[in-house]
């Protein structure tokens, strides 16, 4: 019988793996969440089925003439708007580069027991919506409210809690001009996965922000303190360490590994002779300001061209032209930010595994 | 350095593994293809993005003003046919369920290292084409043909040979009216990880045989042996057996896990009191004939409620009742099909990993 029991009580006590391999419940996320193949990195807008996914716990079953986005808390004017309302509002296209903020969990050693990400977490899709902006003055949020809490319809229990997904913001990164309470993906509606009918859309922020399936809009005097909050998305050392919250996206560049893979182990087969290696960049609020490829292990860095920047939202390509000798080569990509940030070889390691923007590197054989 | 150094040897001499848990090579390939995440059930037509998606390669770059699909060997009147051209054909439209062959891989015990699906790797969306049975009737496929080869445009390295993706049919089975070349799938044309431009589609068959990415169909006198014919899919006892060859789907139901889910072990959280159990159950060219639901961990069965089947091709709706009751409860649900074969509660190993539809049992803590 293919029952649950099969698979084993998960990581030490703390919930950490010290293996190199993984636990079945790492699987079974895994098979649920969906990662972008790298070669879409030739994408400049993802399509919508190749975007990654990030689903807490289960795609809610919504009903969309019974569905409701609900505004209220610390507001002069709470509102309960259809979605036919919320498209009469004004709307705006982006395209943003959204990534998880799990993006190279399983690459930290140890690591956390959760979807167990490499480096594909990623994706780049126009949205359009209604700036949240002009939802909260409408509600006209009150002096007194430091933060607005957005509550999601899907249901589950992390840590022992019985809890829907909820996250917040300060209202002041609330209002900023480029939050948009998002109803269609590539100009078509949300998929059930993505979001449908609304969800909320922070450019520059790890996904987790992103709250899908919007059900409720609060504003409330105290900092929220809910599970996703002051327990999840922590930069912390242990389960007990209260750490730094986890918001902006790190710098990163990755490229489409070059050549055909290998079925199973997806080592790379190249023919010799001069390859043009690309992929994209970003760097969450910030822009991309270098780009640099490694054709020996990371031992020397040669500079990449750097695309255009597109809109301050999402992601630039890079070229690099390497003329292939016969052998085996590690190509290694990284980038830096306008603040000077630059990938590392290794992230410091966090609890949750999170942030963990280090160098991709790609083995290939060329012949 | 996150090289691929730190990927271990897979397997044991034979390339399969012997323990519970998962190499980090299966979880390369976990992220790349995608399951369809089992709430998702309730859909009758499986959204694009939601539907199971298996490369063995990398998805090709393919310029549509480029493409063409050439239709060669022993037929009288080669073809080579731009996208606009084969739309200009008769086009039907047919709602497919679709399984991989390896849905099942890593409830094998030992398993072979590849894809380790679990029981996720399925669909049922709706797909536009050209009957095939009509291009091959323009060209003009000579009495000597015995088999229609159809060759994909990814490639990769498998079993040591480079090899373009490549499959046979019989004339026969080529010919059968249901058999597609497929431009669209749910009323838009294909994403390019389901095949743009244009994907064969066989109905009632293992998904490897609707090759994706298409760019040639050949007449051949003699039954073709490439890799994916001869050495991948066969029911084989070792990696030396030739074995028989996978073709049909076989009968399976699946339930939506009922209540919500714990975020780590999927294991699900249930109020006391009537529940209505609800899934899908299919059976390749057979019928489905009857669903039955265990409430008792497989011991006892009792019969669901079959929703009438949409058409020949697809999945059917089944419901069940139950009075849930406190305590932990595993529920397990088994279908028939039309020849009395019964979904087993352990399928006959393959060194493959494949047509393992093993019933699917479900743990939920009543509270």
């Amino acid at each position: 019988m293919n029952s649950p029991k099969r698979f084993p009580t998960v990581g030490d006590d703390s919930g950490l793996a010290q293996t190199d391999w993984l636990y079945k419940e790492e699987l079974q996320l895994a098979l649920r969440n969906k990662g972008m193949p790298l070669e879409a990195l030739r994408y400049t807008i993802t399509p919508t089925g190749l975007h990654y996914l990030l689903v807490h716990y289960d795609i809610p079953d919504i009903k969309p003439e019974e569905w409701r986005l609900k505004i209220d808390g610390l507001v002069s004017k709470p509102l309960t708007l259809s979605l036919e309302e919320i498209k009469k509002r004004p709307s705006q296209t982006i395209a943003v580069t959204m990534e998880c903020a799990g993006n190279g969990r399983a690459l930290f050693t140890p690591r956390r027991i959760s979807q167990p990400w490499l480096v594909e977490a990623i994706g780049n899709s126009e949205w359009t919506g209604t700036p949240l902006s002009g939802i909260l003055k409408e509600a006209d949020v009150q002096r007194d409210a430091s933060e607005i809490i957005f509550t999601g319809l899907d249901r589950g229990v992390e840590g022992d809690q019985v809890q829907s997904y909820q996250r917040s913001l300060s209202v002041r990164e609330a209002i900023a001009g480029d939050v948009l309470l998002a109803y269609e993906m590539n100009g078509e509606p949300l998929q059930p996965q993505h979001g449908y009918p609304l969800r909320l859309l922070v450019p520059g922020w790890y996904g987790m922000t992103s709250v899908k399936w919007l059900d409720k809009i609060e504003a409330v005097a105290e900092p929220f303190e809910g599970y996703q909050m002051a327990r999840a998305y922590r930069y912390a050392q242990s389960s007990d360490d209260p750490g730094e919250p986890v918001n902006l996206i790190r710098v990163r560049a990755l490229m489409i590994p070059p050549g055909i893979p290998d079925f199973m182990t997806r080592t790379r087969l190249l023919q010799a002779g001069p390859t043009t290696l690309t992929g994209k960049a970003w760097a969450g609020r910030r822009s991309v300001s270098r780009v640099e490829v490694s054709v020996d292990s990371g031992s020397t860095w040669s500079e990449a061209q750097l695309g255009e920047p597109i809109s301050s939202h999402d992601w630039r390509t890079w070229t690099f032209l390497w003329n292939a000798r016969p052998g085996t080569t590690i190509l290694c990509v990284r980038a830096t930010d306008s603040e000077g940030n630059v990938q590392p070889f290794h992230q410091q390691w966090n609890f949750g595994g999170y942030g963990n923007n280090a160098i991709q590197c790609v083995t290939v054989v060329v012949e």
